[in-house]
């Protein structure tokens, strides 16, 4: 462990990540909310209005969680069963602000260490309680909704004080974290011993290592740094079945790679309690900056050309028309972007190797229309990175409605894919009387493929949520049809649990099943979440 | 499917490779076979020799099996069932050559495609005939062995005439190629397109994409292009349950990656009729070179730091001070090798890119004290590359006793673990009185740890097989203590099984169970492969 201690930020239930960051809305687009006529909606419940039902686990079982974690360590506060009620989402925050509090956890339990995670996991086991494996908490897709039918009542595991960094092999560049380690920290402490992870998915600063293990996280630097997943040497998982320890060697021939059943898990096979990483030195040069590309078919290809032939930057995204003159990704200027459509290239190394690969990459983006604007976007971007999604509070506040979703295919299937989710998403809004700007970026790049990530912006109504439900439901469904995954880096959760099932077949679903009920015979685990029941 | 019409090569079932290019033993080696006193053992037996069982198949099974692939394409011809029996290791080897043909298939099933695939295993799990899916059949681990208790016969399902390029999608660099196709067949069809899979294990001559897959394999030129398993982008896996379809994208954050589980199964959770992977350009250039280095450390420290800051040659391999005394790897120069620690490099691709990661490329090198031998060495190694274990059977013949085995680990476990194996090996076979050689080499490097690839070399003996046994079997175990993984790309087998059940534990090896179950519910696929039943 280290001697660190950074400050435990305190995230709000009803608002995205840390309130020291809230924003407001800039006059730009409040003139255009203006503009299309959208208004407040009655004001929301506030956390401290909203109604919870009495804890529904049974008092014996509530004295063993205490025996093994301590009293000071459950809890049946108000405050604390909000905190961790849902995720991040739109319908999250809308569901909260409508002060639907069925979701709620009716204990949050806070284990200090790998056998009180057993423990507890027994417990709740024999007393058929359900148990929501809680690190970040910054889940978009239904990750921490469980279907407590049947249960006595739900606990959420927060993981927070599992935190820390165990070891750093310098020789062979790898780290072990502990789950409840949120991103900020995992960097400061994993920074003192001269590495990076080098990850910085947009719930950096809420979510953590368990988290980003679990469901399967991408950053904003995944060209350079690659995928969580990508990542991971080691777990370590808690079930009710006991612990597995998997990850022998960076890559193995002994059979199927067990790793990946756990990656991507999303609480359901047992609690990461520990995850082994390669780590990065710490880069002594950035760069980041600007590129202008007439069209999104330009850009692209000139990713793809990156992706491919290389050299890949650390950081390389694009964005569509509409996302381009919006802008939204920036609170400062806001509704006030440029023409085109903007890439960010990003490098991050030694100074050499950093001007070797940026002058290779810039001839390549060149030679496929990009034209430079130099380092002051690229910072631009790079100081506002965090920003944007704080934008969605007074957005909702204002009575629009904001929302985001994403998908990943290959290349050659890259413009249908983004031409039949936009027009899904439009068509089905527009079946309500909510005409809506659908933008679109890529984020991450593979020699194969790409993601597409989608913003979708409409007016709010007192039904927001059945019809984003509508609007989802067709997405999900135009993704299907393309053949594309139903998530590149946001997970499967309740949310796209139909069409996950539809992506991996009735044989699929009954593997994830069948490995589900080995470890987790009760079914205790986030039941609902990846698969139905 | 293409027009190429490769010749079939007839492989013999008690020699490693193709017949044409058998090699004799060299001067030198004899020399120092004459010197030790070690002279050749009785005569073995020829294969037209071998006594085999009358096929264990009942009668209405085999015209079931014949109505599904026509009866001309089910045979249980001596020559046939020989050459499916076992594969290429040397206690294999060393068991055709005393006429035991115990493993010995009793019908070769060889199905026309993916519908008869999957009429072939539900014809014979309705009869309880177990099915070894059989492709290149190059396995050195016993994976074509299985256990037969309790079946009414053995299939082997020869998936020869599956075989081919799909198609490809060049926007993309993926290929979709037959399970049959073998090494070279694949290579050809693709270079005709203009690509390359760029993966040329040892076995190439004969190993095909099902087994690839189904093995994990890992090619020469991992460093440049990767493991087999991070190729692959999409799979079909024919099943007694039916077909699962795995693969929607190059990487995807919806749930466990279920292609990893196929990866590594070694046929015992169904037959793989189709992959899909990612290919390459053809490289315009290539330039391969030696290098020397005064110790294995100071070799092994190069190799990490371009694994790790890069640059990355395509290939890149170091030989330890043993080997590179014995030279092994070429027949035309057997016995006569160098001093030190000879390195190779290798670089493919475009000529300016080339010519700048090599020049990167051996200023590290030069930087961890390499001597650059230039490019006789690395050519030399090129153009002999596949011949090597050719010289095993002129080697067993003269009464010489040959057999490799590999693990991986992390960089800072690597001397410890290469110790470690050496002194198991060398003190087993000692208690049998045969003092041995051990040479090592790594052949595969990532970020956070390398593989070990061991050649042993003894006397042959009349026990061989029982000597050897315990020979492995403490070098099992050594790997075991290390933490090491029991194999980096041979994969498990029958003779890594109980290590391999310690390695993942009881809770993964349940894991494995529950997964075949799932999808074999009758067990029939390579029953005793990877897991005991």
């Amino acid at each position: 462990m280290s001697e660190l201690d950074l400050p435990v930020v305190d995230f709000a239930p009803d608002r995205w990540g840390n309130p020291a960051s809230a924003t407001g809305l800039p006059d730009s687009l409040q003139a255009t909310l203006d503009t299309l006529g959208i208004r407040p909606l009655g004001p929301p419940v506030a956390p401290d209005d909203a109604v919870l039902d009495a804890p529904a686990v049974p008092a014996p079982v509530r004295e063993s969680l205490a025996r093994v974690v301590g009293s000071g360590h459950v809890s049946d506060e108000a405050i604390d069963r909000l905190r961790h009620t849902r995720g991040w989402s739109t319908p999250d925050i809308l569901k909260m602000r409508a002060g639907d509090t069925s979701d709620a956890p009716d204990l949050v339990v806070r284990p200090a260490d790998q056998d009180e995670v057993v423990e507890v996991l027994r417990v709740c086991a024999e007393a058929a309680v359900a148990v929501v494996p809680y690190s970040g908490g910054t889940s978009v897709v239904g990750g921490l909704a469980p279907d407590r039918t049947g249960f006595d009542g739900v606990v959420a595991l927060d993981l927070g004080r599992l935190d820390g960094l165990v070891s750093v092999d310098p020789v062979s560049r790898t780290a072990t974290l502990l789950p409840g380690t949120r991103g900020p920290r995992a960097e400061e402490l994993l920074q003192a011993e001269g590495f990076t992870l080098g990850h910085f998915p947009q719930s950096y600063e809420g979510a953590s290592i368990g988290g980003y293990a679990a469901a399967r996280s991408a950053g904003q630097s995944s060209a350079g740094y690659g995928r969580f997943d990508e990542m991971v040497v080691g777990l370590v998982l808690a079930t009710p079945r006991g612990t597995l320890e998997l990850g022998t060697a960076p890559r193995s021939a002994a059979g199927p790679d067990l790793r990946q059943l756990v990656l991507g898990s999303e609480g359901t096979l047992g609690v990461i309690t520990s995850v082994t990483v390669r780590v990065r030195p710490m880069p002594t040069v950035r760069v980041y900056e600007g590129w202008q590309f007439p069209s999104f078919e330009a850009g692209a290809t000139a990713l793809r050309r990156l992706a491919q032939d290389g050299p890949l930057p650390t950081v390389l995204r694009l964005s569509d028309e509409v996302e381009t003159t919006l802008n939204l990704a920036d609170p400062a200027s806001a509704g006030a972007g440029s023409a085109g459509c903007l890439a960010i290239t990003g490098y991050e190394g030694a100074s050499a190797e950093v001007d070797a690969r940026r002058a290779a990459a810039s001839a390549v983006l060149e030679d496929c229309g990009g034209i430079a604007l130099g380092e002051e976007p690229g910072e631009k971007w790079r100081s506002g990175r965090f920003h944007g999604p704080y934008l969605r509070d007074p957005l909702l506040d204002a009575g629009a409605f904001v929302e985001t979703l994403e998908t990943v295919t290959f290349w050659s299937n890259l413009p249908r894919l983004k031409e039949a989710v936009t027009e899904a998403v439009q068509a089905a809004l527009l079946a309500h009387d909510l005409p809506s700007l659908v933008m679109c970026h890529i984020s991450h790049v593979y020699e194969t493929g790409a993601s597409l990530y989608f913003t979708v912006a409409c007016a709010q109504s007192e039904d927001a949520l059945a019809r984003w439900g509508s609007a989802k439901a067709a997405a999900n469904a135009a993704i299907r049809a393309a053949g594309a995954s139903i998530s590149h880096h946001h997970g499967v959760g309740r949310d796209h649990r139909e069409t996950y099932a539809e992506e991996i077949g009735p044989l699929g679903v009954d593997l994830v099943r069948a490995v589900k009920t080995t470890l987790d015979p009760a079914g205790i685990l986030n039941p609902g979440v990846l698969v139905t029941r």
